[in-house]
């Protein structure tokens, strides 16, 4: 499991004959000990061809409808998608602006930035940017809804998790490990150059997040 | 002594009938103990009248040119403006851009910013936001070279001071005081937002440094 954008260029590279899957995945589970998984109440996946002129192929076809049966059989939740990468768009957008602002401002959870009217706003600014470069990288919206309306939906559920939320970036930067800002931010950043769609916002938190990780940890690689 | 934009208001509103007169000042000092202040080689201020109306009058230039004759008679080089707001603007385009980057990625050194590529560049597209509100704030060039010149020239100079530049903002925050983000930061991007000059890099490092100082400090106020 990988979150982020652009992450199937790699394996595109690598196997340029095989069907690549994308999903987006969306459960509710925690580590109890080495080993040991509890899940919660939902696991639902959402996928689809990574290329939309793999979808025409009668073989895709069957490796699709393979997968949904198997994820029924298995309890999964399983939604095939026309457009997976609108899904993949969607679920980038919460982790590129909630993640880098709550590691930069110095640990707030995701609920806690809702709850600051200054950093409620950046988010708000920032979520913008990352619809405006998901619209022009999938070739249509994507949300259905308003800009607005759709960062008003991913508030509003964010503020009734029944559980506080701390970002995964955060969880890594807490625990000293290396936070995937390549795949989340830093890509999205190339797409949005490549495609010509402004993103100072991001630009920004982008810059921060690495100089701080640097200071703090020196480099990775 | 007071850095930042928009600090004469204050004084204004209490002494309509005053004429104001802000200064920019160089000086490098450094207080050995209490009570004793140990200049070096350089003291210069630049000032002049607040408002450009205030310039016409007998009574004001003789204020000001008595001021000359006594900072000359202090061994202080005087240098009387015709637009002083210029000169403040100008001190601001560092303070603002150097003073908050600094503090938000884990306490760099001005030369350590201008040595890391990522951040040398977040500095100068802050500095490249401060310069357009300057311009329109002073209906004139802030500097009469090109933005991109000015930096050069700004950065040429910070690399070369003889001691590592700890921004005052920095030096306030690992102290735990209140930052002067107010007058430094605040205050050009309100006059941006008047005047519809787009600072979305200013924006986001002021919203980045005011969550953070709460997180770390709780509120001052």
């Amino acid at each position: 499991m990988q979150n982020g954008i652009g992450i199937e260029q790699y394996f595109e590279e690598k196997f340029p004959e095989n069907p690549i899957i994308p999903a987006t995945v969306f459960l509710d589970a925690h580590q109890t000990e080495h080993g040991s998984i509890t899940h919660g109440i939902r696991t639902k996946i959402d996928y689809g061809m990574y290329k939309p002129e793999q979808l025409g192929t009668e073989q895709n076809k069957n490796i699709l409808e393979r997968l949904d049966h198997d994820l029924i059989a298995g309890d999964v939740e399983s939604v095939i998608l026309d457009n997976v990468q609108r899904s993949r768009w969607s679920k980038v957008i919460w982790n590129a602006s909630f993640g880098p602002i709550s590691v930069i401002s110095g640990g707030y959870s995701a609920s806690e930035l809702l709850r600051d009217p200054i950093a409620n706003q950046l988010v708000r600014t920032t979520m913008k940017e990352l619809i405006a470069i998901g619209d022009a990288a999938t070739g249509e919206k994507v949300s259905p809804i308003s800009a607005d309306d759709f960062i008003d939906k991913s508030f509003s559920i964010t503020l009734n998790r029944p559980n506080e939320v701390f970002p995964s970036m955060l969880v890594d930067f807490e625990n000293k490990r290396p936070m995937e800002h390549q795949v989340i931010v830093k890509n999205p950043i190339d797409v949005a150059n490549k495609l010509g769609v402004k993103v100072p916002v991001l630009e920004t938190l982008y810059s921060l997040l690495v100089l701080l990780e640097k200071k703090k940890f020196g480099i990775w690689q």
